[in-house]
């Protein structure tokens, strides 16, 4: 594996960096040396995410960065955030020359692509290195439309939704994964976003960068690859935004050009308003609200799990037993618990799953 | 206006000429002078469309059209079809080169670009016409995203939204455009794919060329634009596709980006399964059953209207009649019996109107 960095910009405290998050969580495509962030500076990375030592230092320029960990090639700078706009933060952008000058190429997921900054253009040509700038919508002739052959998927698809962005959607669908490989089944997991493939995913497509009458077909191309090559017993795919969030409501498509077996939707009940929009009139649904719209759309929903932003615990946990009473369904809070209460469950969803 | 021909390649009696039929119902960009089909050739364009003369002949061929129509300055030749797959049907493909050397430039809206195909592009340049493109994805640039300022429009913004895709969503807009207008109100309507804009739209953009993340910002953009500039009564939105075509459901975009105040719903009582989806299980949901999945969405369906496709107007008229009295809404037939009688409906809608 190539040895990265990952840069935050003062952000990595925040919401915004959950694409280093992710990474931090797991990186099964780049080894990852440390992170660039002047706000978290000091501190280990892992303790910042949840208070668990990862042995990832945080340094707080790039220049100290090459100074202190001069022996190790690193290839790549990873720019960390998903920030709202699309455009690479100013605590990034005025690092990346350094970035550069010390012979590290960067990997960016932002729409803004950075291949289209002259300065860094230049530089990176002249001294042989990459700007990649991955969330590029692909070329026409590259895309798919949906043709209806998702039917011959054999296995359970279920994809993660979520009553909101930003909550968890692919760590949960990570988790599953993993929780059911465990366990002895074979399964993969359908990425949709720019995290899912810097964690080294193998299946999926960029949904938010993807023109949108292409948006069904790369969904379904990217589920029969997996099922062409992997034949799992069960893939779990990741969602995006919220079924009703009004700034990019998303769920339909999962449903029905996926052909979803079942739903398992993620909420944070401290969550009132739709993240970034507490101005906006609009309020976060209600789990079993939001499940009948799912049903609408004709996929039952399984289990719900609970994000614990801006919640202790302890609090959660009565959330949980509460949802798990009035919805009549398992709720779990998987950063708290894992996930592994659901593998029975899913154990006897694939016993008994038959395609349709 | 500039002088315009429309190519259809032997598919204007299909559904397959959407564009060509919209154009040949109402353009205010171009001067229609006559479509090359060579399966219709002879005919006029009127009565192939509804029967109805409006003097605008089809020749089989370029050639022949160019001969016969030598005295005319035709400046642009539009491909006149939204075929599946949105590449340039080879019917019309054939007759590229021979509008170039015609001295005529081309207007495109397919996904494929013609100005991409070698021959074409070559041919443009050494006679200095143009090859437009107009359905090209926008610059991340020049792209916007959703900000909630939606909610400074004052006025009622009606989506013509469907129960699946080629339903007549842009012409039901368009006819409800012009009957308040001669009702005397001050209407607009905000266009969503390449025909509208082909038509003159003024405000609007391509759904489904946009890249995901942008869809719900362009809308309110583009309503933004026109309450700034218009200042209108009323605004009636184009849909797109269906709200649970699988094969790119849609729908909800409308509804909360687009902070829709009500909806009109199209439908056609005969069309069991999806278009081009004989095969696929999903059926065509029934209107009591779209209403409630749009209600849930927060806003009240107010009229149905019967696309009457594959059916003659008595049979129509009895859907009509039976949905009217089993929704408790207006049905209506835009086609056969126009949308007049909607005009007293959405007037005390404007009146009665308090934005929130």
């Amino acid at each position: 594996m190539d040895k990265a960095i990952i840069l935050t910009g003062g952000l990595l405290e925040t919401i915004h960096a959950k694409t280093a998050h992710g990474l931090l969580r797991s990186s099964e495509r780049f080894d990852l040396v440390a992170i660039v962030d002047h706000i978290s500076a000091g501190k280990d990375a892992g303790e910042v995410l949840d208070g668990k030592k990862r042995g990832i230092p945080i340094y707080k320029t790039v220049k100290e960065l090459v100074e202190k960990e001069k022996e190790t090639p690193i290839r790549y700078a990873i720019i960390g955030v998903a920030a709202k706009g699309g455009m690479v933060p100013d605590g990034i952008r005025s690092e990346l020359e350094d970035v550069l000058n010390a012979g590290i190429s960067i990997i960016n997921g932002l729409h803004q692509g950075i291949g289209d900054i002259p300065e860094l253009a230049n530089l990176a040509a002249a001294r042989g290195l990459e700007l990649i700038d991955f969330r590029r919508p692909k070329k026409f002739e590259d895309l798919r439309f949906w043709t209806g052959r998702i039917k011959d998927v054999k296995c359970p698809k279920i994809p993660v939704l979520g009553t909101d962005c930003a909550l968890g959607k692919r760590t949960t669908a990570r988790l599953l994964t993993q929780a059911m490989r465990q366990a002895g089944f074979k399964a993969e997991m359908i990425y949709t976003g720019q995290t899912g493939w810097l964690q080294g995913g193998q299946y999926g497509f960029f949904f938010d960068a993807t023109p949108n009458d292409f948006i069904s077909g790369e969904l379904e191309g990217a589920i029969l690859d997996c099922w062409e090559h992997k034949k799992p017993d069960i893939m779990f795919i990741e969602g995006q935004s919220g079924l009703r969030n009004p700034s990019g409501p998303c769920g339909s498509e999962f449903i029905l050009s996926g052909d979803a077996s079942a739903i398992i939707l993620q909420h944070n009940p401290k969550r009132e308003k739709f993240k970034d929009l507490k101005q906006y009139p609009d309020f976060v649904p209600a789990p079993e609200d939001e499940i009948k719209l799912i049903k609408m759309y004709g996929a039952d929903t399984i289990a719900l799990c609970i994000n614990t932003l801006d919640m202790d615990f302890e609090v959660a946990g009565k959330y949980r037993d509460q949802y798990e009473k009035a919805l009549g369904i398992p709720a779990i809070i998987p950063m708290a618990e894992g996930v592994e209460r659901l593998v029975p469950l899913l154990a006897d969803f694939i016993k008994n799953y038959q395609p349709q």
